[in-house]
């Protein structure tokens, strides 16, 4: 059996003018409707940024801006990736963007899940809900020392057979989506391999301990520590087969980085549209900040570092389309783009000076929001040890 | 007149046994009492860090651990600013040590103006309580655009004579220390040039707008916005000489660079013995990750950076020592360390992984905490042009 | 009237097989033919690589391979610049390839302004001899201080009107291809403003006083110096139109840099190539080399560094193929490859060790070949700036 | 036993003042003496640039210049290493500048060699000509894969005894100083361990194969390929210890990286001069050059990068004088300061545009001869490895 997701092989279904148009009306919605919302002090409180997503997700879709994503009998666009990658992006220009389009991790790749690994129960009981964003779900995979990091093989949480069902013991660390989320797609050990699991949150066996507090802020659910303690879950929690959970979960990292360079090169650029506002009104050393050499330079290799970001992102969705395997193209893009967008914040930052260390601007949320993404979903250190011994195991040409 | 602080030509007053045994001192200080009072729920409240800043300061005075700067007639240790660098570093280790051993900004440079400029029925009334750490105080310079930012002379803060007192009216933004101040030393333009004032916040005429939020916590007295209206202060509230301010600031801002670099040092290198402590317990990929090549070299170059960082804080606190002017080598100093610590506080969080993200160490507490450091007293792109300038100006040899 | 070259608005004429099926033909004649022609005793010697050249490109021809971006007309392929993107490329893995397949600078874009500038005698004459590789052109704009530089407006160089032709008078410096040319490109000031004057090197007014060494080889026709001493030329002398050679200059340029990325990208691959292959033969401190982490993070950063390449390079040829200007993407592109490609030599260097330092391979011929591509076309600096000001002027959205 | 070399704790000869004027001294001879006779046409001819150092050091010698570092019974100054760290510097501002002074590897490390392991006869027949240049000497350790590299583990060449004396037979590539040397200092695998022999290379058995043409000029010797064959030498060929040749290149390698820091910084340093002073003259744009931002940043670095450079020389050589192991910093230096250097060097390049890549200046040559810098003598990243190691294993702090 093939793998089944992220879902490879779409085709384009807008002309290019739809396209732009699309954007167009998406952008409108982020700058009129979405950015006036943005608001520093639910950046950390998870029950009032759900508030204020649900609201936003209800004027999206008054507007008729629907998951971009999704396929239209599940009420979304059912565009391309390649197409998704500029929506995406719009989106992305705010920290509650994602959530307002029904495009926001961890929900977006869990319906992806769902759609091609879940039961037909599964399905029929989770899937709605969380494609019209009345729930929210969570990915537990991984754990504190010494479980899971960076490598999946080092998974610890066990999966037992208990009649016809499962128990799960274990601890998970800095699990997205953990509080508030109705189920989590739950990683664990099972004699046969690693496997995934649908686990209701109201599982008296589901311990939520705590919320960690975390740099970036505006994560739906945040990051959360969980305790799996005799979790017993009924047979058809099982999602997808038996012991084909590492499979699973390359695949769904494969695709998450992706989507993660898509939202994020929208918040980068964001920064930067703030920062060139910023120089653009700003005197120093009796001269326009524009007319300072340095600044240029900045704002050139911040446009530079997005052209090639955006590059590589699209060229990775397209492979996406085509159905391609994307591990080598996709964790090469990972490192460029994560790396590139942080280095747009930075200099965004440093183009604002002092006002970009405050919180007057979404300079400084922005810069946060993105530091992690050099770190989730694999590590610049993990993926270029990986791409390394990648070409050099299979000749790769450079 | 020579210019008047920072106070040059100092000697070293320990022999280099007696320098180690203070730091080793003051190295346990701060991992026995400080840091267990690290606590990110104070990070942004005033009135918190404040009251755990004067238990601290109580404790270190009671092991005889005086503020290292201050003549030891202040009740201070008296030591060259090449001794303090070393004390300086220990003490900034933690967020909470500077201000326990009161070398903490901006009083520490504060206290040196009134020593060295003030009245002495201004120095009188405030140094003692200041020196102890009974009050705190206020460095009121930056401006809102189009006002004073990086650049000094775009000062528009006015101060017109008015009978024998002064005037002052106009806008200020970012100013540290500023909630909870009993006084702030004020910059405005007067009729001669810009000069300072010593403006007690009682005074109806100064306005504690508000506290800015910023990237950076444990900021005694945090960012403030402040309104000068119509705020009338008597003659001898004037600091120095009337139409000196430029020249001052330009002194304290030099003075106040190298002490950052001190203190910061400290701080970087606390997260990078985190992150070694982390990876020496840690394994991904079949192998401990101190055997990670990838990791070896952040860490080898976390101290290349350091060593690189140390060396040249102590060569410009020997300057200051032998009375030279530091403009020039305190400027390349400034943007060495600054960018050098803050690539020691990347690597850390980037060695802890999602750890390092999270709020569970002080790591990604100290990447946001260093990170102004690139802006604050004069951004990297500032002081990179005045120092090319410099060098073309002057003919400085490479 | 529109401007005239480069010439855009180009149609893909392969099919993505036939694409691939000649850049491999091409890439087997590179190995098989060109490859072991290379040998640095040429790398100075202009006589000699003109005769290696004129060998190996009738070898070229005689397996078909013609200039891919010539008019079919002229013996070529008409290639689309995109298609061309992949076939340079091909051709750039030697330093001997573009000559051997008749696209190398700076004969490549003296013929596509023959094309559409030249006179018909003009064509006559010159075009055919210099297609089939018969004779050599070189184009004389750079001068020695004060004159142009990275500023096209400085040109000292004069052009007065004598009779009903012309007379030059000026001194160049650093042309490229000088050396056994045939004639010139010659960038002069007339009255009417900066013009263009096809100068046979025949002419006793045309003077090439030295040969320049420099950092680079195999540069056909090395760089020259020239003195043009009351150098007269006939009324068909000129180029395209009188006072319009400051935007004939502009789009030469910003051709010249696109195809340098392509051909860069091919000399910069092949040196990863080589370093590839001999990491994989070596070990090390107990291990293959290969097995080193950082060595497989130099040949990661080495393999996304020519990723991120490519797609800027096909990128900024698409929009040439669709008749866009390319001044904005192909400066973006200019500066990103020419600095990646360098990263990517230096590393291939690195990995070599003391052999990478060596001329036993090409890999430090290569690196040397590379490092001028930072300042030949506009200086990064050069491009960063005008990039940003560009930003700043337009309001261009990052 | 205690290592024996180089040769640790020295004492400061000099007052600051004495020191100073010999710098200035040195600079002058250097300026209006070595300078002038810098012609890239002997930068690969071995024998004509042994004609100009002789020469060069007659006058040397002449002025009362003779070899820093040695003591004065051997005719040199006795410096200690951090005095020399100063005059290595001004001799290293010229490639002929450390053969006129006499502190040019591979004879330098030679002679120290000599002076504490060699046997008397030893001494007595080799010292005094190498000390006076009259000879040259080489050091033989490197072997072509799969022999020697970085890792001196990896040696192939054998030492079997044979009678009283020795047999050794191997295959050596990039030996410094090979052609034209006297003797050589050769490193080979007796059945004791590694072991270092002096061999004269009028010995039948010592064949130089060629020389190696590589990025670097104006090496003493350049670079030679040889083999030994059946290599027959004397009992008294084998310096110091047998079974100790480990250690010996360790403390060799450990003194070499240090000297190549202060002659590289001269040299780099002198890079520097020339582009300050071209952009000083130079205008582009409507402005000076030097009043463009980012010329004066490509400036301020470079005097950055030179500022924590000779910090870190001169703390590292401090060490050796006080008789402290410098394994540690000293690589941290070296890795530091190669790359400092080069960057220093390719900013100068790319201050002078075309002219820096061409031969008109030695801008080009002296990229070209730090570049090796960066692996010879340990690759930066045999270096970083090895940091991190010692950093985790012995728990450094940072």
């Amino acid at each position: 059996m093939p793998p089944a997701h992220p879902s490879t092989a779409r085709r384009a279904v807008l002309s290019p003018t739809e396209l732009d148009a699309l954007c167009t009306k998406v952008r409108q919605f982020v700058d009129e409707v979405v950015i006036p919302r943005e608001d520093m002090s639910i950046a950390h409180d998870i029950d009032a940024l759900d508030r204020v997503t649900r609201e936003l997700r209800a004027q999206a879709t008054a507007r008729g801006l629907v998951p971009p994503q999704l396929d239209p009998s599940l009420g979304g666009l059912g565009l391309s990736w390649r197409e998704c990658a500029r929506v995406f992006e719009q989106a992305g220009r705010s920290v509650l963007g994602p959530g307002a389009l029904g495009c926001a991790a961890p929900d977006q790749p869990n319906i992806d899940t769902l759609l091609h690994l879940a039961s037909p129960a599964q399905r029929e009981r989770w899937l709605g809900p969380l494609v019209r964003g009345e729930i929210r779900s969570a990915f537990a995979m991984t754990e504190p020392a010494p479980g899971v990091g960076s490598d999946p093989r080092m998974i610890r949480t066990t999966a037992r057979r208990d009649g016809d069902g499962w128990v799960l013991d274990g601890h998970k660390w800095f699990i997205s989506g953990a509080t508030g989320a109705a189920f989590a797609l739950v990683v664990a050990r099972a004699p046969e391999g690693v496997s995934w699991f649908l686990v209701e949150t109201t599982n008296p066996g589901w311990e939520l301990v705590r919320k960690i507090p975390s740099i970036d802020g505006f994560s739906h659910g945040g990051h959360g520590e969980i305790r799996l303690n005799g979790c017993r879950v009924p047979a058809d929690a099982l999602i997808g087969e038996v012991g084909r959970g590492f499979d699973y979960a390359q695949l769904r990292l494969e695709g998450a980085r992706l989507f993660h360079c898509m939202r994020g090169t929208g918040l980068a650029a964001r920064a930067m549209e703030i920062a060139q506002d910023y120089v653009s009104r700003r005197e120093s050393f009796g001269a326009p900040l524009v007319d300072h050499q340095l600044v240029q330079a900045m704002a050139a290799d911040a446009h530079i570092d997005l052209y090639a970001a955006r590059l590589m992102t699209s060229d990775v969705a397209r492979r996406l389309d085509e159905g391609e395997s994307i591990r080598h193209y996709g964790s090469m893009a990972k490192v460029f783009v994560s790396e590139a967008l942080n280095r747009v914040a930075d200099r965004a930052a440093q183009m604002c000076g002092a006002l970009g260390m405050s919180e007057d601007t979404p300079v400084s949320i922005i810069l946060r929001k993105l530091r992690p993404f050099r770190i989730y979903d694999g590590a610049s250190e993990v993926h270029r040890a990986a791409i390394g011994k990648r070409i050099f195991q299979k000749g790769v040409k450079p």
